[in-house]
């Protein structure tokens, strides 16, 4: 552990410099304030070049060790969205949606897509690319001791054991240790994705409302989805009706949230 | 149940209107391209009304029935600040930030926040608001009862079963059902505000890198945090050096991850 910790804590040289575009803050302010949960939309279609460029920005979120283990529907097919929306208790935010997209956690995706990042930097290096040290130790040593859990999780309740006693002694990464952990570690980047989606859309002048309710275990068999998926939540897209928008934002004062230590 | 899904599905008459200000896509593309991970930051300091901003931005993310169950930490206490970069394993990204942020997801504050909106409610209808017969109903009957998971989770587990058979006849709510279960719903939500965050600070010309890998008994330790607390991320901020991004972002494509159905 030690040879590879010093890898991940020095800077490598890679001679790669990457500068960014100006941004607008107020520009982004006015996306957030138009980004409201609306529960009612009215008849106006989502143009299809419109989802099809938020669900790109969709994947331009950060995720964990950009092992992407994401999903993205966008159920089109009338039947199954009528269904869609009968999972989500045909909820009005869901029943007058244009466009439903269900967002996945898939966390066994990580194994493939390990390989899938080492593959990536062959290529990368074969075009002259510099890929870091700690980048290759990464995805071909660390992550899979990681994010491997074995049958039942045992094998991750041997790390979580192996950690507790190693932590009296260093700084120890500790989770996730069971498929339960690998559910929420992969939800938590699956959920970052969503924000983008949602601020896109109303970047676009489109509406959205992010759905937990709904029937988990109907959803993953009409998407074929097994189950260690984790269905993040349902998005409903369109533009608000009248009464689309029930009320003022709510929020309760800042300070119960932001704490300075 | 029945009653209550009606009251549900029922669009109210609340006579409330919110107009969505004008949004430009083209800033939020902007933004999306100039958020990357960053490993190592320059000297730059952070304007504290940058941060400030920033971090009421994150607060205006959607949750999950609006029960705000996280907390943004930001460490300012340079003793702290080098402890908690320590608990990040002296990363570049941690060692090298201006600021730290710890998001945390606390999933027990559902209940006394589930008070508080309802004491919101009441606030507004004194005030001449029309609050929906289902806002009422979901804070003071369904939340309860769809968070409240009991002593070693098995009111959770009671419902588990009941969800299962009832899910035979009828479309049913499933999640949560136990505290780890808890603690990703509240982690997704945290996650959605960490986004706002990050992209909040790209808007503004500052980068950030969220980091998963950290010793998160040590950082609740730090924070005082409850071992039922989640620590969803931590969030570096600063200015990117010349060597800041590591490389060209890297995803794998599109059609992976987007799928028509």
């Amino acid at each position: 552990m030690s040879e590879s910790s010093e890898i991940f804590s020095k800077v490598p040289e890679l001679g790669y410099r990457e500068v960014a575009p100006a941004t607008d803050p107020q520009a982004f302010a006015r996306i957030l304030e138009a980004r409201r949960s609306v529960r009612v939309y009215d008849q106006t279609p989502v143009p299809e070049r419109v989802m099809r460029e938020v669900l790109e920005w969709t994947l331009m979120a950060p995720n964990s060790s950009n092992l992407q283990c994401w999903e993205f529907y966008w159920v089109r097919n009338p039947e199954k969205k009528k269904e869609l929306a009968k999972y989500c208790f045909n909820q009005p935010a869901a029943k007058t949606a244009q466009e439903l997209i269900v967002a996945v956690a898939r966390p066994s995706h990580w194994k493939k897509h390990a390989k899938q990042m080492v593959e990536t930097f062959k290529t990368a290096e074969a075009q002259g690319q510099k890929i870091p040290k700690s980048a290759w130790a990464y995805y071909q040593k660390l992550a899979p001791f990681v994010y491997t859990q074995g049958p039942l999780s045992l094998f991750g309740y041997i790390k979580k054991v192996l950690f507790f006693f190693r932590g009296f002694t260093a700084v120890t990464p500790r989770e996730p240790t069971d498929h339960k952990g690998m559910a929420l570690w992969a939800s938590k980047s699956c959920a970052l994705a969503c924000e983008n989606f949602m601020l896109g859309m109303a970047a676009h002048g489109f509406d959205t409302c992010p759905m937990e309710g709904f029937d988990s275990r109907k959803v993953k068999k009409l998407l074929n989805l097994k189950r260690s998926d984790e269905v993040t939540m349902v998005i409903s897209v369109g533009k608000r009706g009248n009464n689309g928008v029930y009320g003022p934002r709510v929020r309760f004062p800042s300070t119960q949230f932001i704490k300075e230590v």
